[in-house]
Parts: structure tokens; sequence; C-alpha cells
């Protein structure tokens, strides 16, 4: 039994073909590529049974991943992130058979993680010694702490208004990190240029074809932490939308192994109101966005004007017959607080989003009367503390408090 | 099968019985409760594959914790943290089997989780409304933010110069919280008034008998992920010592009920040089502490001059021909930069003291060759970002990197 199944990369546009051993970055025609493996060799050789004897972490699922060796598998235990039951917060929006998948609890405190051990993993098969990428902060802070791990050096450039404790996680692990008066956009000008002239490895979002894979892992534990009977929607924070994608990519993987059956969820891109380049293709009826110019949200991570996968975040919402819709600013923080007060889970702004997101489905009558919601919280509140105001009394040493 | 065989609380010092069904604080002698289970009877019913074969949180091992009805778990995922292997830390330091079990990856992002999952869950039990406590930060994050879930009221007292973001997830949560111009010493002695004066439930350190409980899996976890035969050696950082203490009394359990054989694994307490009074005590070979002045550490969940348990981290200690010793203060930032540069995680101060232990017993010989060692790390880097340095450049929009 081979570790991994890979059979080879496509482009998802030109459809040409390429070899999973050598290193490639985008498409000779600019796509992004994708990772195919050998389902139908796959299917007569493993079950759902096998891999839920394993152990809890993404590599559970290594047959569906696409390192070869598993000497070159950099982990830190990431994966198998809880599923959990909101019933306070699913009673409070007509939602009862509400779920939050808590990417929080994993290694670097963001969904990040799983894209970074996979692809730092495969960078490592490869033979990659230096990598660079833009980053919106929690996916640099990942790269830099699996680079390390992996002994490959990281360049990370990150705009200046990114959280400020992922600087911290980039320094911390001796990445080479920049800051930029700018967007991510800005700072993937700046990384490509050095990528040209030194010829470094592009970590860039999709522009190696393995940190999707990482992510497809989330839909592929989605699938097993519902028993593979899938909820009717899953929401997702959408910035560079690679989480989106790679959930669609592993349920179409499950239901080509015959591991589920019947429709897919119908997938949500969520995005922020001063940001929302898939909404608006979405509403357009569009393939493909357009740049956002002058987005911002407090919802940093999905700060991302222009994002090189849009065609294929559009495509898995589509053919799941899913949409896309913008959450108002204004309301983010007060959704991070219900969620905090109901449920006891301290999540990030994008995560708050993608509750806010489900709650104005349901009241548009989109999400019906009893359909079962997975939510993704995609990383921890703890790195984004100013979200949160805090005014706290402070006693003397020998005070006393006051009874309330 | 009961869901828990708990049988019956008991006092360590006075050996008095008392019900797991009412609520109970300390023991009329003034000693903490600890909590009893008919062993005898699990033996016959449950088997380590039983276990293994259940969702990966701590609540697979329910039937060694106190909650008694399923329906009163108060869960945020907890548990089955990763135990990974740190090759290169490990080679630096002529530890070549150097394992970390990585308590930042938990709800709430440190250790405490799992004390205030098992403790709110049996205070909910127990219908408790309101409880208070004392906290150096991550605990009071903790309680206050499963309390929310729970439906209960927490008031939680903190020094001021506890880490600042666990105070964002008090308040986040809702708790009732202060902070004081002292230490926790300072901060219990006024959370102990107000409940004197209001009937609160006492939520301190081992003033109510199930904390230690939830920490406690910490011992299980580790058992089961090194295939029931235990390491040589496990280091902790200790501040109240609940956890040693629980991992201690895991480990008893387990031997009981046969799913481990031969000698206990050295337990290693791990102090502060100016904050040592489990060293001190240990050095001079007594059974209980001295309340240690002016204490201080960056490490500032051990800042704990006085703990209440002990004598129960000493009993620990001395049966397992353990040791208890300080780290140096100035080396603790050098060592967290070390294990995120070598293996790619940014643990909390606390972590790094451990691992700067287990590099000074190697060097002094208590550790001998080849032995394999686990360190706990008890939560996240990122929750104490200001140890880290950081000096960053700033590019304009249209800037450019140097190469390095």
């Amino acid at each position: 039994m081979p570790f991994s199944y890979v059979s080879h990369l496509y482009c998802p546009k030109c459809k040409k073909e390429y070899s999973p051993k050598e290193k490639h970055q985008l498409c000779e025609c600019g796509s992004p590529l994708l990772v195919a493996y050998d389902l139908e060799r796959l299917k007569a050789n493993l079950t759902p049974e096998d891999v839920q004897s394993r152990e809890p972490n993404l590599w559970r699922y290594h047959e569906l991943l696409p390192v070869e060796d598993p000497k070159n598998v950099v982990s830190l235990g990431e994966g198998m992130t809880p599923l959990i039951k909101m019933p306070k917060l699913g009673k409070e929006m007509d939602i009862p058979n509400l779920y939050m998948k808590d990417e929080g609890i994993i290694p670097t405190g963001s969904f990040k993680a799983r894209g970074a051990a996979v692809g730092v993993s495969k960078a490592k098969e490869l033979g990659v010694e230096q990598l660079a990428m833009p980053t919106n902060g929690n996916a640099g802070a990942a790269w830099s702490l699996y680079s390390s791990r992996a002994d490959i050096k990281a360049t990370v450039v990150m705009p200046k208004d990114a959280p400020v404790i992922t600087r911290n996680e980039c320094a911390v692990a001796g990445a080479d990190l920049y800051l930029v008066d700018g967007l991510i956009s800005d700072a993937g000008k700046i990384v490509g240029e050095a990528i040209k002239a030194w010829g470094l490895y592009d970590a860039s979002t999709l522009k190696e074809p393995y940190r999707i894979e990482g992510k497809k892992t989330m839909g592929l534990e989605i699938a097993e932490q519902f028993s593979w009977n899938l909820p009717d929607v899953i929401l997702y924070p959408t910035g560079g939308g690679v989480g989106l994608i790679g959930i669609y990519k592993a349920l179409n993987e499950l239901k080509e192994l015959g591991w589920i059956k019947g429709d897919l969820p119908r997938l949500v891109a969520v995005q922020a109101e001063n940001c929302a380049p898939i909404v608006k293709a979405w509403n357009e009826r569009k393939q493909e966005s357009e740049f956002w110019p002058d987005s911002s949200t407090i919802a940093f991570g999905i700060n991302v004007p222009k994002a090189i996968g849009d065609f294929l975040v559009l495509e898995a919402v589509y053919n799941t017959n899913g949409c896309a819709i913008t959450v108002d600013e204004d309301k983010i923080v007060e959704e991070q607080k219900k969620v905090a007060q109901l449920e006891g889970s301290f999540i990030c702004p994008e995560g708050a989003a993608t509750f806010l997101a489900a709650r104005r489905l349901r009241e548009e009558g989109w999400i019906k009367e009893n359909e079962t919601v997975g939510a993704l919280n995609t990383g921890l509140g703890v790195k984004y503390p100013n979200t949160v105001d805090i005014e706290v009394p402070v006693l003397e040493r020998n005070g006393s408090l006051t009874k309330k």
C-alpha cells in the first residue's frame, strides 16, 4: 500500500498535466494547478473504518494527501479539530442544528496550519530550501513555524495592519519578515519580484498546488465527524477561498470513493461588505471576480481584494447551489461577543462573520427550518485581542469586591 | 454501565469521606479533597481498546471522571492534545527521545481548559449558579468561558501583571473581572472574603475537588499516546501543581486498572528561580512548602508563592523518585526561541522553563542517556506576545526586498 495515492497535477483551465515529483507553481496558462489521486485504486484499499482507527490528526488521510514518503511529513499534530454543537446560539438564530468546526484548536491557532503542514511537507519532499509568500498574518505565521521544523528558510511579507501577534509568530520562528504599507496584493507584488529575481519557491496562495490539499482535510474531517451524513449547509469566511475550494474538492473525492452519498452541502462564501469581490461576481452570475478597490474589514483574514482562485470558489458555490453573502462590518464584534457569552468560545472576527451570515441566511429563509448547518471558525480570538473592549476595575492589594 | 465510576470524596490528610452528590470545598481539616472511583468494578467493564475507539477529547475517559450524567458535560472539544517528538531540540540536548505534550492546542489555549471543562461540568451537575476564583490569567480565562457555556456566572480576580490577553478572554465571556495590584495570593484573599460574604462556589485551585480530575486526563492521555509504555521522566512547570498531582493520580489509577505496569515515570516539578517554594521544600526533604516572599518570573503561570496542594506535589515527586528543579530566569526566553526555531512550536514561557529543566537535568546526568522524556508545554506562546522582541522593516507599497 503506498502512503499517498497521488497520481498527477492538472490545470482546471487548460487541462495540461504535470508530475508531482517535480516543483511546479502555476500552470503555463497562469491558472493554479490541482492535485489528482488514483481514487479507483484507493477505493479498493481503504475504508472509513481504517481511517477512524488512526491518530486524531489530518495525516490519518495520508492516502488522499500528496506527500509520498512518510519521512517527509512535517507535523505538529494538526487536525481533527473539534466539531461542536452550538445549542444556545442556534436557538437564538432559529437554527437548532448549528455546529462549529473550530479551527482555532490547531497548532499556530488558525486553519492556516493545515495548508502549511501539507504544503511545507511537500516542499521538503521536493527539495525546497527557501520559500517566500505574502500573507494577511496567519498563513505567514503558520508557514514560518512549519518551515522552521522542516529546515526551510521562509521569507514573509505582510501588511502593516495585519494582526500584530502574527508578526511575533514569524519572528520567533526566525523567518525573514517584512511589513508593507499596503494590502496583501501589494505584499504579493513585492514577493513576486523577489521570487523572480532569486529563484525562490513561491508559497503564495494557490501558486503552489499543495496548500489546498491541506485545507481539503477540513472537508474530510467534517464528513467523518458528521458520521458521513453531511450537513445541509457549510459556511466559510472567504478571502483567498482556498478552504472552500478544498472542502469542495474533498467532498467530491469522498463521493468518488463512495464514502458519502446524495447532494453535497450548499457551500456559502462569506465576505465583509467592504471587501466582497466574490459576492459581487456571484450576484452578477460571473465566473470570475474583479479587483475590489479600497477594501477594508476588521476580519483581516478575508481582506483579499482579488483572489487568484476566485473562479474555483465560484464554481464550488454554483455547483452546490450555495451562495455568496456579505455581512455588516459593524455587527462582527457583537457576534463575536455573543458566541463567547452563549457558547464559551472566543472565536476570531472571520469566524464571527460566518455566524453572522448564518443568522442572516436563516432570517431570509435561505437556510430552512431544521436544516443542519456547519460554520467554520478559522482561528483563535486571542490572536486579535484588540477587537475586545475591556474596562476592568483595579483593586488595591487589600481591596474587596462590590456585590453586583 | 454508569457514565462515571465515581464513588466518593476523601481527605488525603485526615481520611474523612464525603459524597460527590453534594457541594464540597475543602475538608473540615482544611485539606483539599480528592475523588475516588470504583476501580475494581471498572476494571471488569472497560479496556484500553474501548477508550481508543472514542472521540479524541478528554471525555473518552468519562468513567474516570466525576460527572455522572452526560447531559451535564460542558465541552468545547478539549483534550487529546498532540504528543509530538522534538528530534532537533532533543539532539541538541542529548535527549534523543524527547517529546512534547502540547497543551496549547486546546480551547482557550492552555491546559487550564481541562480543569475548567471538568470543574464547570461538575459544578453544573451540583447546581452551582455562581462561582469565584483568583487566577494568574489562564485559569480565569478558561473558567470564564466554560462557565458561560454552562450558564454559570463567574467572578474572577487576577494580578494586574498577568498576561493581558487573558483579561480579554474573561471580558468577552462576560465574566465579572477585577485586577489586583498584587499577586495571586492577594487575589485569593479578596476572593475568599467575597465567597464567605455571599456564599459563592469557590473554584480556587484545589478548593473544589474536580479541577484536578480534569488535569488528570493529561496523565491518561500521555499513557495512551505512549501506547501504555510510559516515558522514564515527565517534566511539568509547577505553580499550583494541580497538573502534576493530577498526572500522578492518573497513573496510579491506570496502574490499579492494570493498564500500565512497572515503575511510574520520575515526575519533575519545574519552578523559576525567583519563585521556587516547592524546590526549596524538596531540597530540604520537607513535606510542605513555605510562602516564597517577593516572587517574580516571566513564566507568570508558575508565580505561585505558596500552593495549597504543595504536600501532594511533593508526595508525587518523592514517590516516583522524581525531583524539583529551578531554571535560570534569563534563559527562558532564549529557550522559547530555540523551540520555535528548531521545532516550529511557539510555546509559552512556562513550557520553555520545562525544556530548560530537561536540558539541565541531562547535563547533570539526572536524565540518563537514551531515556524517554515527556515535557509539558502548558499553553500557547501567542498569549504572551511581549516575550518576543520584534524588529521588522516596513516597506513602501512599491518597495522591494533586499537579498540576505
